[in-house]
């Protein structure tokens, strides 16, 4: 395979240029489909190994963070990636637009709540960094309430890190024009109308606005404790196999042991 | 009165000594007593009607956090400071050994959680400090977790500053010597005893490492935009009138202004 998976992670924050990632990831050819599906059903079962693990050891928590444009692929890289891992032990959080509760808050108090404890892994769908995207491309809150945020959100993610929390957050890039597809593919079947939003047209006229806000967010908040990796997100396959390969990577660094046992088991006799 | 009542809040950390301020404020003689008690009612009095504003407000989130010593009064000053203010819109939040649940996380977690929202004041009685407290003197975590905290502490502070929270941060200040009266009074009191811990006198006897984390804590955490303020508090009413005053003094310069109606009130007319 002619494909370097460390290059997606932003080492060098400083110099990140969205327009330097191929949302297509032509490098791939479509081939190699049938050798990438195979690798990805052997990350699956890694992954589910892993996470049992993760359970059972009681110490790591992780954190796994999905941002992307309406229709990049949120929901089904959650569905992929973590097919066949028990759902006890992995929780999903999607985080939509703040209740009149939540925004009685300071904007991480809904974040903070919901972060994992040992031993889990939780996926937010869109995240803590909406306040600096969102909120800046409409104009929510002024530009110097966003600002400050950056540094808030590293902060934030470093007490996360020592307090034993590992971080991983995944920019599912696709690009306007696969975009375009997807939203119509919404309106064409019946059966997807009901993830059709008509406010996403709006959106996305701001397009460019908000390609600008993600970019200037990974420079910001790519951090050496909690980097962004960049997915190219046109392909399904291709977005699938590199978030996974990316998970699992983390995972195994971590070098999780099951716990010791203080008994021997040949000490219980069953009747 | 001869009470210079700006001096108890630290503007220079840095040289900061607990061993400078006296817990019984000998400056203060016992003749001004009732004196005091007269202003401490008028406080009492502006307490109340500053908060019901702050309430229709909806706009300012207020903390305080109430930190010291076993029977250095934490509970008497949220009681006396606090007479007569509308309960709706103040809450107390008293922070025990951590459960469970709680310790799975990380130690902001169940903090963050009970954080204002707007028009709210709560109040900390023990708090995220005793992270750097009890947990350093009785080494529940390793130096390198604890040292981390201070810069944890702050930037969570900062964060929440930032957002809108005014937060209010005293030191309730006793003598070893204040404390063994007290916690002698509870054991003479059967109406007291539940507020009798064995294990005090444990804590009591690591007196000196506490002394030691507590200086070195507001070293580290008095900041801009959350100042400690010590109190001497041996003798309680100088306790509650320095406490009330702050806390009135802080309320007055946020400059809280009832919400415009956009309704002539005559308009309305009743059968």
């Amino acid at each position: 395979m002619n494909l370097d998976l460390e290059r997606y992670k932003i080492s060098h924050p400083a110099s990140f240029k969205i327009a330097d990632f191929d949302p297509d990831e032509r490098s791939v050819e479509k081939s190699q489909k049938s050798n990438i599906k195979d690798l990805m059903k052997s990350l699956n079962d890694e992954l589910e190994i892993l996470q049992e693990k993760l359970y059972a050891e009681s110490k790591h928590k992780i954190l796994i963070i999905l941002q992307g444009m309406d229709a990049s692929g949120k929901d089904g890289t959650v569905r992929h990636v973590f097919e066949g891992v028990n759902p006890q032990g992995v929780d999903v959080v999607s985080f939509k637009s703040p209740s009149k509760l939540e925004l009685a808050h300071d904007y991480l108090w809904r974040i903070h709540h919901n972060v994992p404890a040992v031993g889990q892994i939780v996926i937010f769908n869109r995240s803590h960094y909406e306040d600096v995207l969102i909120a800046r491309v409409k104009q929510l809150v002024p530009e110097s309430v966003w600002q400050n945020r950056f540094d808030h959100i590293n902060n934030f993610e470093k007490m996360l890190v020592d307090e034993g929390v590992t971080i991983l957050k995944f920019f599912l890039h696709i690009s306007k024009e696969e975009q375009k597809i997807r939203l119509m593919e919404r309106l064409d079947d019946e059966e997807k109308h009901w993830k059709f939003n008509p406010d996403d047209i709006k959106e996305r006229s701001r397009w460019n606005d908000y390609m600008a806000a993600y970019q200037d967010m990974i420079q910001k908040t790519s951090t050496a404790w909690a980097p962004w990796t960049i997915i190219p997100a046109n392909r399904k396959w291709i977005r699938n196999y590199i978030v996974a390969h990316h998970i699992v990577k983390f995972l195994k660094d971590l070098k999780i042991q099951l716990p010791m046992i203080d008994f021997p088991p040949e000490t219980y006799q069953f009747e």
